[in-house]
């Protein structure tokens, strides 16, 4: 029987300042549900210059990775320094010495997250990664055991705090794009190369990982299509508005007559709706199963300390194991190796969703019928249309909302529609859930 | 190694048969997440007359429970017959009889759940409760599991789903509770004896079991104050709207100074708080822990198949267990049983919060400065006050918001001011919460 669970810690950034203070700060709560104490025995930093957690005893501090991976007193290895290598390398080490693993590492899970699972499998150790999507929440736990009876029917995330940061201030002030950047890198919110997360990217990770354990299926990120928010203009949220609908940025999954969708886009969601609400840096996953129906998760999805929370949660998780001998319980991919299932994952164009339509046409009788006429032919009905302003002449807004069609229609159509001599500019076109 | 798990259901109501028709019908993705299928062993049920779910062997069904208990091939007993006895009885002969344990059963866990969690914890067997609180929400999970690394700091739960279709309803539409009410008797949302949800008992059952497990300690009903919706008028309803709050019935649980406070009561929430937007038979739980912030768990909180849902996510996780040799890896009461304790719950006189009162009074010069001054006198200070209509020596509403206020001292003005000769009815009075 162990008198204690030895703790590694790969990194002292952000995350993993926030998993030490944790471990410290809480200890006497922790040990009051686990039994036996979680013991800091050796963390790692290249950051020498930042002040380390409170209560972090320097002399467990050093700046080589091999000092916990090959240590014998350390029986669960956090790797929080993120990156793919050698944070990888680290991670593989570390089961081959028979440690099990906590990461909060989605850009290297969603990229090559199977042949971890694989590895930790194999060796008989646990692989946990409540910390790689949505921060606090505990929607991998959630995935992974609580819903575990259904047949998970569709995932709505907003899984990037980032761009809703971004959305929800263009929303509230009326700002364009690049104003609301600017101020979320002076608050910290974005990075000084903002790519990754306004263009989709974080997302279309963090969805690849739910769709992985949601569905039990191997995911190619490059089958998640991927679309960011650096376009969206603060008209087009007005007009939304104006429909009842916002704008967020969605990473959406659903099941499709056996075949999967996963895609990372911005979105009209219903102002009616839950993830309508989810504002500012938090984040949230719309969740419905077969026998559970709706459901939602939310919480914040990054930060020190929410994000050090789900690794906190995560070692306690494997200490339970330990102490009771059943590591390995189960799957790191939820489902069991030799029971997933490689779905096919729609290509964007074979999609079928309602759209929102922003036209720019010069005002002259005709034109609603003819931009109809093309929409018609290519199998979209129109739901709504709004005319914005009135001018003879000179360019307005036409909005529409469609009723559900094809991507590969719309695609035909607008480009039809946009050669048109009397379209003034490129239309603009935003998908539409509602959530159901 | 098990080559298969068997289960035995009491009792095939309504939740017993979603438990049943989940099991069936949702086998093969279960056996694809645990390795191994689980089977109905047998399941008893005393209304002979109820159709059976779909796809269960009629040969599997008996009447006495003794041939769920004491069969060889049960590994888990589900017991939903719901009721005090003999349900205790057949859950500790089960646990006596080395079978695990997945109960619905909130009345029975809220009175004796203590008894039930020590005799589990002794014959080394697993009892879950996923069910008992928030139907298909993984509620207990996350304050047992997802978020352990937190010190809890406060709960506010929607937890009964016939008392929030009646306060959705009544706010939607302006009705009066009784017609409310007969309506959701009429939907089957609230029994034809409504006492026990819409008085708050229910909810009061279930805050008892989430505070048990989130801070470690015996609850015992009694020291937690109940009170229900049937008091609530229109009149009160709108007035709220007026000051952008909405009426919820809230289950509340909050860490003060190493004491607990655990209440059950009609309740101002902020509209902009996403409580105030969880509407109708839905449930859901706002957590705030001291690492994780704030997060919420949304989803239906009863129904055959959402309830169902919980119960076959308990039966799979205790499968794991079963599998891996693990059984007893978590205790039932979420904490050590020798690391439990008894925390001191306050009693409602001690409590602090903001307060709604609406005064009925004959409206006539120096009524606001008498009054104001009566709270002021104990420490209740006003922060928004509204004057409803204006008719000289009628009678009017007085609608006040005040800032935060001891409860004691909240009764004391009020019986010292209900007395004036200005007042013309009995004072409502209506806590309120922020839910920071």
């Amino acid at each position: 029987m162990k008198t204690k669970i030895g703790i590694g810690i790969i990194g002292l950034g952000t995350v993993g300042s926030g998993v030490a203070e944790i471990l410290l700060r809480n200890g006497d709560i922790i040990k009051r549900r686990l039994g036996i104490p979680l013991e800091i025995v050796r963390a790692v930093t290249k950051d020498t210059g930042r002040p380390l957690p409170e209560g972090l005893n320097p002399a467990a501090v050093g700046t080589d990775a091999m000092q916990v991976i090959e240590n014998p007193d350390v029986d669960i290895v956090v790797e929080v320094m993120g990156g793919i290598e050698p944070a990888k390398s680290y991670i593989l080490r570390s089961i081959e010495n028979g440690k099990h693993v906590v990461t909060a590492n989605k850009a290297l899970l969603s990229l090559t997250g199977d042949d971890l699972f694989r590895a930790a499998s194999q060796r008989g150790v646990d692989l946990y990664f409540e910390a790689s999507v949505c921060g606090g929440i505990p929607i991998i736990k959630a995935l992974r055991e609580g819903l575990s009876a259904n047949r998970i029917e569709s995932m709505y995330g907003i899984v990037n705090g980032t761009s809703n940061f971004i959305m929800t201030k263009m929303t509230q002030e009326g700002k364009e794009f690049k104003d609301v950047l600017k101020e979320a890198q002076e608050l910290g919110y974005a990075e000084a190369d903002p790519t990754f997360d306004v263009e989709g990217i974080d997302a279309s990770h963090k969805l690849s990982i739910l769709v992985n354990i949601a569905f039990g299926t191997p995911v190619n990120l490059k089958d998640v299509y991927t679309e960011g928010i650096s376009g969206i203009q603060p008209l087009d949220i007005r007009y939304a508005e104006e429909l009842k609908y916002r704008v967020k940025l969605l990473a959406i999954s659903k099941m499709k007559d056996g075949s999967l969708e996963a895609r990372v886009h911005p979105t009209l969601v219903p102002c009616s709706h839950l993830m309508s609400t989810v504002d500012g840096v938090f984040n949230a996953v719309y969740v419905t199963g077969d026998a559970v129906g709706h459901t939602l998760f939310y919480g914040r999805g990054a930060g020190s300390l929410p994000t050090g929370s789900a690794v906190v949660g995560d070692i306690i998780d494997i200490a339970r194991n330990i102490q009771s001998g059943s590591c390995g319980r189960i799957p790191p991919a939820s489902f069991k190796e030799e029971h997933r299932i490689a779905l096919n994952i729609l290509s964007i164009d074979d999609i079928v969703s309602m759209y929102y339509f922003r036209f720019t046409v010069i005002d002259m009788p005709g034109v609603l019928s003819k931009i109809a006429g093309i929409l018609g032919d290519h199998k979209i009905s129109v739901a709504s249309v709004i005319q914005k302003g009135r001018k003879e002449g000179g360019e307005v807004s036409l909005v529409m909302l469609t009723h559900e069609a094809v991507e590969r229609n719309v695609k035909s159509a607008l480009q039809e529609i946009d050669s048109l001599s009397f379209i003034a500019a490129k239309t603009v076109m935003i998908r539409v859930e509602e959530g159901k």
